[in-house]
């Protein structure tokens, strides 16, 4: 194998939390649906948000990731939590805040339009990012950055297979690619154990269900950094490593 | 151009409806929704469906097509219906209409695995299909066909620019291409327009969404059968006239 066989030439990048904000929203909607529900329960007791978590996890084989599986489990969850006292107007005011995660401008994160161009102008790069291929696309469609992309890649998971997949697509080993993301679980660890790179940029707030990965902090084919602006010495310092 | 330079190359086939059983489902779903709110309307004006349809496609744009977009147009429209006057547990029994829908089991068209295999050993053959992204995926699996594709498409839209992307994704012009399906709005008119090829294939329930398309029953590029094993006959047909 020659150096140039090992060189990275396809970056991906993930959506969600990566170029724009996500969780945030997802967070301020559980907010709110605690807030509804909060009549119908015993505070001290309430647990509301674990009981939902619980629900979406049951539901997650069924329904896939994405706003609008939350909405389905968040409604399934307040009849169970309130035992089936709930109100019709409550249940359309959780439907209602569905509706507004769908509808959230797509706000980029600071610095991460200038990194991807940089990227861009020295490697191929792609957009793997997972849940409501809907919705995905209109964030795409909205943050200005599709036309960069050589290709976008709406998945149902991101694990090792997805990955495998979408590099058998490109005629690429994983040798040469690297994924930017803020998911240990979905950006990262998949990829690692395929034998390709990563860059971790962790987001100051990330689902519980993200957060189930173990990958070593001194992984030798990762770089950890924390903003948008330093991603480029991220992926130029793994290109060389490979090379 | 050559003669070779329009052949049929590529024939893509619908899912739902086309390979396996689909509106059947939504069709008796949708008459449970009915039965679950009966009790609440008066049922000489209750309109249920009408208003029922009224609200997904007010959602449309914001939801997409698929089973978890109809089970939360369910659930919002059972509120509206009912003035707000549905219980919680019927609320429950909505949301399991939905999760019964992504479960049942992909019943394929009798003869559709037979006409698939004839067409695949002249053409390569693609799968179009639209709607959740998750739910498709897991039907395209279950269908035991998945091997038969040279490439699986899940899309959000069916229309003439999707298709273009995905011609465009396969370097062919759409004189080489030819689409097999049941909907005309979603899998001839926009191939049509583009100057591609059509094998109409009605199924006996259609959407009342997916009727809305115009197309002339002579259109010279159109072939239309009414079963599955009547396919190759009008693949090899088309394939003849382009030629």
């Amino acid at each position: 194998m020659t150096s140039h066989d090992n060189a990275i030439r396809l970056v991906g990048f993930d959506g969600d939390d990566t170029l724009w904000r996500s969780e945030d929203y997802f967070h301020a909607a559980q907010g709110d649906f605690e807030r509804i529900l909060q009549p119908y329960v015993d505070l001290l007791d309430a647990r509301t948000l674990e009981r939902l978590y619980a629900v979406e996890m049951r539901n997650l084989a069924l329904f896939g990731y994405g706003v609008k599986s939350m909405t389905l489990s968040m409604v399934e969850a307040a009849v169970e939590i309130t035992e089936a006292r709930i109100s019709a107007a409550d249940v359309h005011r959780i439907v209602a805040l569905g509706k507004e995660l769908l509808q959230h401008p797509v706000e980029l994160l600071p610095g991460i339009r200038e990194a991807v161009e940089v990227i861009a102008a020295e490697h191929e790069i792609v957009l793997i990012t997972k849940g409501d291929l809907f919705h995905q696309e209109n964030k795409v469609k909205q943050s200005g950055l599709a036309d960069l992309f050589h290709r976008i890649e709406i998945v149902s998971e991101k694990d090792a297979s997805t990955y495998a997949r979408v590099l058998s697509e490109f005629d690429l080993p994983p040798s040469r690619f690297a994924m930017i993301g803020n998911s240990l679980r979905s950006d990262i660890a998949p990829v690692l154990e395929l034998g390709g790179w990563g860059v971790y940029m962790p987001y100051h707030v990330t689902w519980a269900h993200e957060t189930e990965a173990q990958v070593a902090d001194d992984a030798p084919r990762l770089r950890r950094v924390t903003t948008p602006s330093e991603l480029p010495a991220a992926v130029k310092q793994l290109a060389m490593l490979g090379a």
